[in-house]
């Protein structure tokens, strides 16, 4: 698998690079994790969308523990090669809440139109 | 306007969020930035999203020079208060590069089905 030069870089520099998740059949953002260049590797590897822990400071495959993985369909990378954006089929919730994403509470914004 | 106590503690703690921009029509994805609490306080009050720009270290309104700007339609915010998902209106292209958005290239991925 290779990884696009932008990206190996940033990992080179700053070891992680922001991972949006982001459902592929409703493109509802699910979640906002880590990885490092060994998951961007499984992830590509396995099909199975695989973080790193910043918490835990390990790998996690997504749904190793809960079941609720994440199948791989498409990544994407911006412009300065430090975000992805990565397509997944969620199995159940992407948030351990039980929510089926983790930004599932809003802000009340006042109207301006 | 209310910041969620999640969010205010976040930003005591580590001065700023994460900020995903998400086209409101389609669904894209288009940027991912970072927030301080007074570019959340300005986006909130003035409807138009303004960002904290790591490298220029300041506040950067979205658009103030190239016109782009993204105009706020909702915020939502993760569970553990570090992550928004900011739905916009964007004016022209989201990206620096003249894209539509930041994520316009991919990593090709094999096929595991």
């Amino acid at each position: 698998m290779q990884i696009p030069p932008e990206i190996s870089q940033h990992f080179a520099e700053h070891l992680l690079v922001a991972a949006i998740a982001q459902d592929a059949t409703t493109n509802e953002v699910l979640m906002l994790a880590w990885m490092n260049q060994e998951a961007l590797l499984q992830t590509l590897e396995t099909g199975q969308v695989t973080y790193w822990s910043r918490s835990r400071n390990s790998l996690w495959r997504k749904g190793e523990s809960s079941g609720h993985t994440q199948k791989l369909i498409d990544i994407s990378y911006d412009c300065d090669g430090d975000a992805l954006v990565i397509k997944v089929e969620q199995v159940g919730a992407a948030c351990h809440t039980g929510e089926r994403t983790c930004f599932h509470r809003s802000i009340p914004i006042a109207e301006t139109t």
